[in-house]
């Protein structure tokens, strides 16, 4: 079985419970907090120089990073990853589209508002991650007009990696009504069966 | 065939001439000039809405986007996307580490470098570009003192997509020589059969 090192307020953790829970991998969770430095100790070091989570440990102890690269190698004999060639790289798209031009965004800015409390020598940096955030929001809205999910009719990965830090990101001061078709497929991923939702965060830290 | 459209000065386009070389892959490129608004044109625009290069359009009409998702569609036949679950995984971690920590530091500081000219309103950004630009080139030469490649013993897409901003990093104010496993590895792959090198920008804009 493998092991995850992660934290459940973590966006970037959470997509990695959401796709277990969706396709019924088993996996071992180790809970880690960034901000009691977890991430830091030589222990943590050890296993990642990086010093971040999410991290997997396989079973024969390699270890990989980057929760994107996490999600593929857990699905995948999943059809969840694309089923062909053009698919596959369309999930591939969004998921580098997520990491580029959505959560340095988005889930920065949840992180200055919900983690920090929005401190005044932050509050700058939060009001400019407002528009970056608008504009990859803008961007799902249109693909979702045209198909239920972000790569045609079934989920895959990007959409897994996508939900995570949008669902919750009202918390980095995004209103969530302005895009009526990412609200829809949001309702279409937590009417899933065997759908999880994120542990803690919207109602602890909120 | 497919047809590329990319601006041959950036790295992030030049990953999909290399690995086209490469891997012997027949494309048409057109040329797309970022600075003169080629990719704000309506025409460009509803090929991609996000105006961004590179795109790849299939043979079909598709499109795709984001140069690490095109890349792997290119190279979806071959062993250069990883041999196995483990493998393939290793590769996308280098890749979504590219994207979050490595381009976003050293391509946008020879972006303000090269294409700007270092003027005086970016100075300041470009100066805070170099710690994350150099956290990445160390963990980039921890990892190739233990393997020829990224990933282990055998060229993959994650070096062909570190390639493209590092050897050209110096332009960006970057000091390579700090980094003897990584120029031994730029040496590497630059003896590769077919190598093709950046076609523009070191002699023309630095």
């Amino acid at each position: 079985m493998v092991t995850v090192y992660g934290d459940s307020v973590s966006g970037n953790c959470y997509k990695i419970q959401l796709l277990a829970a969706l396709l019924a991998i088993p996996m071992k969770w180790v809970e880690v907090n960034i901000l009691n430095g977890d991430t830091q100790t030589p222990e943590f070091l050890e296993k990642n120089p990086f010093g971040k989570i999410p991290i997997l440990e396989t079973s024969t102890g390699d270890i990989i990073s980057e929760s994107n690269a996490i999600l593929h190698y857990l699905a995948d004999q999943h059809n969840i990853t694309g089923k062909d060639p053009l698919t596959k790289a369309k999930v591939l798209q969004w998921q580098f589209f997520e990491q580029y031009s959505h959560e340095p965004y988005i889930a920065v800015a949840r992180f200055i508002n919900l983690y920090l409390g929005l401190p005044a020598d932050r509050l700058e940096e939060y009001q400019q991650k407002q528009e970056g955030g608008n504009r990859a929001l803008a961007s799902m809205d249109l693909a979702l007009t045209t198909s239920p999910y972000l790569v045609g009719d079934e989920l895959t990965l990007a959409d897994v990696s996508l939900y995570a830090y949008t669902h919750v990101a009202d918390q980095g001061g995004f209103d969530l009504n302005r895009y009526p078709a990412i609200l829809a497929w949001i309702n279409r991923i937590e009417s899933l069966p065997n759908y999880q939702p994120m542990q803690c965060g919207t109602e602890s830290k909120s």
